[in-house]
């Protein structure tokens, strides 16, 4: 099943970060996203027109946030959004963070 | 008149930053607000209960950014938002900055 059509699953206690070559090998699956130097963040930045489009993007991007119960860092301004996911617990990259990239790609 | 009754203005070329020691002062005028070390920006974080909470404030502050035409930077994640105001013609602090951080305080 492709990335986008899975859902997030809930994390447990002691979830771990994948090795850094699981992470490379799913990141050829969510083109455009890259993943931050010290392996723990997957990252994408888009550019929007003006302040309004990049907050209606976050806005999209919330709601299917809120759907998989998986929630991005973001930075937001005029111009531009930043995604930058994270399985907090896990203080480092799951299946999670790519399966999220991978539906908001598809926004 | 207060810092929140009044109006952003519109920047002109060569717009510039105001004074270390005039920013300080109006920052006595928007409590809970704090000047960045390179004294370029006014921040403030809020918390807030989850990630709905926190994307709903920044949607009044994007209304109040688009009356005023002077747009934040923002973070945004689960249970929090940070609001980073610069007037980025002038690299710097004005009285634009502080007029608006007073508005978003009145949210």
């Amino acid at each position: 099943m492709k990335l986008h059509e899975q859902r997030c699953v809930a994390c447990v206690e002691g979830t771990r970060a994948m090795p850094p070559e699981e992470a490379r090998e799913l990141l050829a699956e969510v083109p455009g996203w890259s993943i931050s130097a010290d392996g723990r963040w997957l990252v994408r930045r888009y550019s929007f027109m003006n302040f309004v489009e990049a907050l209606a993007f976050v806005n999209k991007l919330g709601d299917v946030a809120e759907a998989e119960q998986h929630h991005p860092d973001l930075k937001l301004g005029w111009g531009y959004a930043e995604v930058l996911l994270q399985t907090h617990a896990a203080q480092g990259l799951t299946k999670n963070d790519f399966i999220l990239a991978a539906k908001i790609a598809g926004l």
